[in-house]
């Protein structure tokens, strides 16, 4: 966990198993993932962590299955069919545009009717309810819950209050604090294994920009550990340098990684390269403002010196990190990689419903792969 | 009508019938019942007077089929094609999340579609429309209004309004002012008949805390005219005691109730406890801080007084009113209550467009109870 | 265009073609409109300027058939089905009643599934994202995008960005700053063909009250150049006539047309009085409260002078400039004219995804005209 992850109770008074929450939450993620799985699947999807290396095939598999479904009109009306009895929970508390809208339509795609909390102000937690309450409500009426949380932590508290709860439904983390976006990792992890020749094993990943605050690329590391010698460059301002929990984490599992301060020179030798922005709405005290972000944008005159089949990605939005003249060079994968996120939002979530299968044996037209 | 009713014009000028409209409004409610009925049913949904107890035994019987109904999903694809070709808005001038998601659910589970208002913001009341103008603007569009405004009576304003216009649509109050919630009402009974042995006639029920300002107990207590032998006991601190109104509603109908300010006593006696929250929104001058509230909690300790078969209901949400160790409670039932609301909003909007019939005609899966 | 438009870029720094668009958004509107096209019918739909009679006449038997089909059950499943695999974005930036509840409306009638952002805090523009790059995420996810924006061209700016994009997706203006409404003109003309006696050719149209600043008049202005011998009468205060360039656009075509303070003298001559509301959101300095806009009121009082075939009309949402008591007269239109809109918003969408065949050859019920 990061270090700035904390848990900001809603309710003053003691909530139930509020201690038992406590030590649990402290426990060491492996301790945890039987908690958040069910009938041999993920069932809560939370952390990075919960994804190994056959799931994520399956996951792209998928993705890619019901894009060629989805070539004829046919097969829009076959996934619209599979869970159009569901409701979903759309819980925001953080603006979004894409995380909301990809999952937004990877329900429609699916046929999930959706409920929305965008704006706090128009619910009951106004009127001091706890947010285990307000979890127990949502799953009073709906079949999914779909979170992004400013506090660190909240989702997985959301699914371990439902899962011993009267009716559990399953929790999707779309974002938590600067600690984790797993879904966002797992759009990143399609996105490279779709365009990279030959996939991820063996590549070289140069990760730019705010890593100490930016949740996508805590998210994007862990994931590394399922795949092959890959090697990581973290290019990062000294104030916004990977996390030590990460760190410690690539040790563990004996992955390659080196820091620096400068990447153009590393350009030349990059597989992908994977820009962030300055992640200035954690911040506390205005640190964002001391600090010269300008070494770490990539402009046009940096793709001469780029290999040809190098991707240039970026979760977005972006201010000036990339400059928009690149946005016309086919190595500038962002917008592609933006949609592929609906595509794998979309595989999650027939996935978490136990569609996987069912998908799957649903042949896709003539001359498009599945 | 409670004191703290009041129209509050939201325009300056004198709209037409303004003066019309004061005296419908004035006039005693059961002179008014006809005009917010059809076809011999219900048309608009207003208050908890409109109910009889045929009327409630067959929306309960519909709440109940359609949730046997759908024990398959043939029944989930039959109830959504039901209403697949109307819309709804929902208009919530207040904070919710139950009653805002539960109808949302419901018009889900018929197929309705739904445009919603939460912020009036982005309406065009901020351009100085008229509220009969924006009602209209409604009508043009959907085939029904569900309504919660911080306004007493403006919910019977609209349906007033619609019903002498071009296009008259259907009317539910979702909540006005500090005066009625008829729809919590209905499944607060839904949920007494559902698990009290034999139904709530000859019970004893206890209402406990701001009951002066607890709409759902207001019109909780205007339907136990319905039901048999039902004795009453309002507990609530001296500030907050049930308003005259109710109180000599009660004697009309001969209903036998008592006040206090200390109900742990009686809980051996209660058949059902109703505790609400503190209606601190309702405030002018801070008087809930003057209130010492704690003598209203229920609390695990007391849970051993109360007899086997006795429910805990709580319209949520709560704040300490009822401790979260009750929560794993048998006689617990207000998370159940919660989910029962979804379905007697299903059951009152399917009733309301007349298809008590077509539901019912409905065969359930075997073994569901219907 | 009108002078108070203007260009008010969302991101400081340059964003790419940025002066190509500055060339672009400055030509005259006769060389833009092909840009706007494809295969031959209107792709983004920006200005009134687009609509020639054809259009305009092809549109309103769409709208008449689509209403006819919808007197059955069946005819409502049918058009629901035309659309269901499409999804919209409705992103509105200014508060909207009618116009974002129509389209709504529109896009469940075609079974286009809805994406809303109404409140831009919760969108990613907050964290510095340019309004092309906003697009462009739109176009990722949806199908069409509506836009409405206080800004005058941004709605064009997004076609033109879009049109040069990975995805392209129609654009549809829902109101442009002080600038354009074009659909809200398309509703007008429908409206005045539906039930004028004859239609528009040789009708004398009254247009009152703030003429410089409704973006309703002067959308409707463009489209006259569609009609015979229309006869156009601007009753407007001195601060608020109508701007040159509309005036310039009339002469240009040979419409006649006259400016007065005065409107109720020419009542008895008029065919449809179309009023408008003060546009006080649009003050930079308090002048509506300069203006004494008592003169452009239509009362009860003036019913008697009016034609017995002439309509009044209101774009809507009114504050006193038409009396309530005017409502009940059979020549009142407005709230029809709201109603309309949604239809002509059905057909335009159905038009853009190129479905105007498949609706007219769809049958409606005998007895009702298409």
């Amino acid at each position: 966990m990061s270090a700035n992850t904390e848990i900001q109770p809603a309710h003053q008074g003691k909530t139930m198993g509020h201690n038992e929450w406590e030590t649990f939450y402290k426990a060491d993620i492996s301790t945890k993932l039987h908690t958040f799985s069910r009938d041999g699947r993920i069932y809560d999807c939370l952390f990075s962590q919960q994804f190994d290396r056959n799931l994520l095939d399956r996951l792209i598999r998928l993705a890619n299955h019901m894009r060629a479904i989805t070539k004829v009109r046919e097969g829009d009306d076959f996934l619209q069919s599979l869970l159009a009895h569901r409701r979903a929970m759309l819980y925001f508390s953080q603006p979004s545009t894409r995380t909301f809208l990809s999952f937004m339509s990877a329900c429609h795609i699916l046929g999930i009717k959706v409920l929305e909390i965008r704006d706090l102000k128009t619910s009951s937690q106004i009127k001091g309810e706890s947010f285990e309450d307000t979890m127990l409500t949502f799953a009073s009426y709906v079949d999914l819950i779909i979170m992004r949380h400013h506090v660190a932590g909240l989702a997985e508290k959301a699914a371990w209050t439902l899962n011993r709860a009267h009716r559990p439904v399953p929790v999707v983390n779309a974002g938590s604090g600067a600690d984790q976006h797993p879904t966002q990792a797992l759009l990143d992890i399609y996105t490279l294994q779709r365009y990279l020749p030959g996939g991820i094993d063996g590549k070289h990943i140069v990760m730019v920009g705010d890593l100490k605050r930016g949740r996508t690329v805590r998210s994007l590391s862990y994931l590394m550990k399922n795949f092959s010698d890959v090697r990581l460059t973290f290019a990062a301002p000294e104030a916004f340098r990977m996390e030590p929990d990460i760190l410690e984490f690539l040790d563990r599992h004996m992955i390659h990684y080196r820091q620096t301060e400068e990447f153009h020179s590393i350009l030349p030798d990059a597989d992908a390269v994977y820009m962030t922005r300055i992640q200035d709405e954690h911040d506390t005290s205005g640190e964002s403002k001391k600090v010269d972000y300008s070494p770490f944008y990539l402009k046009g005159e940096h793709l001469k010196t780029m290999k040809p089949h190098a991707l240039i990605m970026h979760p977005l939005p972006r201010r000036e990190e990339i400059a928009t003249e690149i946005d016309g060079d086919p190595r500038a994968v962002y917008w592609r990689q933006e949609r592929n996120g609906m595509w794998m939002r979309t595989a999650l979530l027939a996935f978490v419903f136990g569609l996987e299968k069912t998908v799957l044996d649903h042949p896709a037209p003539a001359g498009e792969r599945g």
